[in-house]
């Protein structure tokens, strides 16, 4: 049964939402954890779904990761756009298998990750950064989630240019995004998307007049909220704390002059 | 060149976000706005992204439609879910090209539609609907998404039953969705995930017991706000309107007993 | 008793959250609804909170209108700060009866009033308006809440200066705050509340910035969402549209130099 | 001058907006913290307003404590009921001078002194509190508040019934609102004020279910989110944490039978 887990695959195991553990399955490895270890070999052959047991006779659920799990567990250090605003991004650019995508920053790659599993197996990921301490972990956890053939990733700074054509998606996670708006204007393909990820007013001012001037046409943006329900039976209430503001998603596609 | 307009093919002609058009290209056809007539012909061999001025001299955008403004398009009768409640569907619940995923109800097939992008070409949407009204209009929509291939259309009651096995995903936008629990639990494979898109608090609440009774783990409740902003130098603010509210999306993973 | 209404009194008629009328009993006056009319005469010796039927045999309540229902009715024409703002206004500010208030500007006086009467019977409001044919309606508003011998109405420009001095509080709702910032210093008191008003983020950035330069201290901004609730056994969940956005408001406090 | 610091006195000593000391100036008393000593006695004659250096030479502004002061000094241990919702009670209910409220529990007294602060000097705050140990620290903080003889703490249990007649406004902050409501009519003057304040859903619910069974109108139940800016040229954007949820507010007035 292809639902089984074998030597080499990743298992999420998970205690609950807080403790959630990302592992590859291997011969004499063992996961510890506060609630007692559990060596990783005993997985092989179970289904995903299965429980299984810590020493201290805690159950782990043994669940298949997916996208999200991969994203999560790639965001963990510098953890800028999350999964919600993963989310939109996917929806509103549109992008399929096959689609050709410009990205930066890479960052540790979480929204790389995303990018490359919905363009696969026909489409590519060029994903700019500059930083190179980040390149190693994005090559990481590109890895990790099985789609590192998908992705280019480029050491080079994107405000002095783009070297791919005929793009479907430039899409920008960085500190100045105003100024790769005509690379991205040339770059694109007629009607293609901009997107741009941005925590602060001021960024989202620059750039949506940058993409005026250089001509975009519908321009949006937008921020999205996230809040988690408490559910029970008889207290069932939002969650206290919520994370109020990540950043400004801004989508423009491109008019031919 | 691939991105040219073809005869046939779907094009979005965009005056402001309020007023978009999608129409088919076809020969001795005509588009009447209020903004003046376009007679499509005329789009024929332009690329997508070029400008084309109706009778009175308005410029309109030829734009490709993508997936959104399919949904979009789709929802207007009955909109219910909004594509910012099926982005995180798409995204939280990992499906990707190749999955199986059973739905219910079709509705206008908003969603079926955005499932259907993301399993072809070799994955399937399985989607029941008891209101025979509503299939004729999910047809229409599907087939003009180019996505009619991969959905099969169910007209059955699926709190009465699910007929397919194996699914990776389950996903509910109906009244009752606490009587499909039981259903979805049999269809998943083990680590399949269940969805859940609830107008209210009550069939939330309804849902979330019978899934933990049922053996879901990592059940998840949460509510997406979507705020648009107007973004201009010195006038920058968020829009005085907003929708306060669509729906709760409930999350789940199965695990084996 | 004093709870039952006489000739002259303000009476808040209330058909639905939608339908509700304020109005001055007086005998030979008539209210005309679409669901009949009421002699107002017939309220006379009722008590408060007492129903009354129109000639369509349709049920009023007969309510004693409180701060809110003035506010509201006084808001109609220009309706720019809502009573979520007001409420945090009066509580962040601290004010209380005896207190002395600027404000700018006037509008209607929807904030005029909420001002006067948590101030009365010692403090005052000297309220700026530039806008003459605003004053008039500001009057109107005043008097039929009652506050008006505690208001000074100014048809002054308050950007070239405040004529009062150790003010408890500033409170602007204008198009250039920040034009008052240095005139608000000097009227206040050490230790005053500044308070500002506006819509647009550009509008709250110059402010905040005069406040630092002018030695203002625990700035605050904010914004504050009202979500309404339709509840209802089985059927509870938030309402549909909610306003998005009004404005931010700015706190502030004067310390000497 | 009424705006000197007198012995005896309570000022804010404000370093940042989350270190703030609320003290009692009093002559031989040290205030002491991680940024050095400040002897109190010090403060006497300086005007409310002004700097002052702790023993480091760090400055802090001596401020006049507010009524918001108050209450957020007063709610630090059992923080349920937030600024905001207090001031929406206030402003919703109309409450002013003279008014008379039944409100229970007490608990700390937050919300307890924001009523006593908008009634005085002639109105009247009957708060009931079964907890007994919670009685004592209210009567501190009323105290220190300046508000102590406009209040009656009543250690009653109010689901048994309220003694107190033509009743203003009855304010509930406590587990079984719905229980009170039938107590509540009984003692509010016609066109009286009911307000409740509760976590979760299930207690809106029943709460609002019984107001409609027990002859209130104008019900209505909101939420309020307070979300702070930082606000910095180049660099504004909403904060990233937010309280996401304290309680659900809701409002009736009594219509008589």
């Amino acid at each position: 049964m292809e639902n089984r887990i074998r030597e080499g695959d990743y298992v999420l195991l998970f205690l609950d939402r807080k403790r959630t553990y990302l592992v590859k399955v291997e011969r004499e490895k063992t996961l510890h954890t506060h609630k007692g270890f559990i060596e990783l070999e005993r997985l092989i052959g179970k289904n995903y779904g299965s429980r299984i047991k810590s020493s201290m006779n805690i159950e782990f659920a043994a669940l298949k990761p997916t996208l999200k799990d991969y994203i999560f567990k790639s965001a963990r250090k510098t953890q800028i756009i999350y999964p919600k605003d993963i989310a939109l991004i996917i929806l509103f650019s549109g992008i399929e298998a096959g689609s050709v995508i410009v990205e930066a920053g890479t960052g540790t790659g979480a929204l790389t990750i995303a990018l490359a599993h919905y363009v696969k197996p026909t489409g590519r990921v060029y994903s700019y950064e500059i930083r190179k301490e980040f390149i190693e972990t994005a090559i990481k956890n590109l890895r990790r989630a099985g789609v590192e053939e998908y992705v280019e990733l480029k050491n080079k700074d994107i405000t002095e240019g783009i070297d791919e054509e005929d793009v479907d998606l430039v899409v920008l996670d960085m500190a100045t995004p105003w100024l790769v708006v005509p690379h991205a204007y040339k770059a694109l393909k007629g009607s293609g998307v901009f997107t741009s990820f941005s925590p602060t007013i001021d960024q989202v001012v620059k750039t949506v007049k940058t993409l005026k001037e250089e001509g975009f046409t519908d321009i949006m943006t937008v921020e999205c909220l996230l809040r988690r329900m408490q559910v029970e039976e008889g207290r069932t209430r939002p969650e206290t704390l919520m994370v109020g503001h990540t950043g400004y998603l801004t989508f423009a596609r491109k008019i031919l002059r």
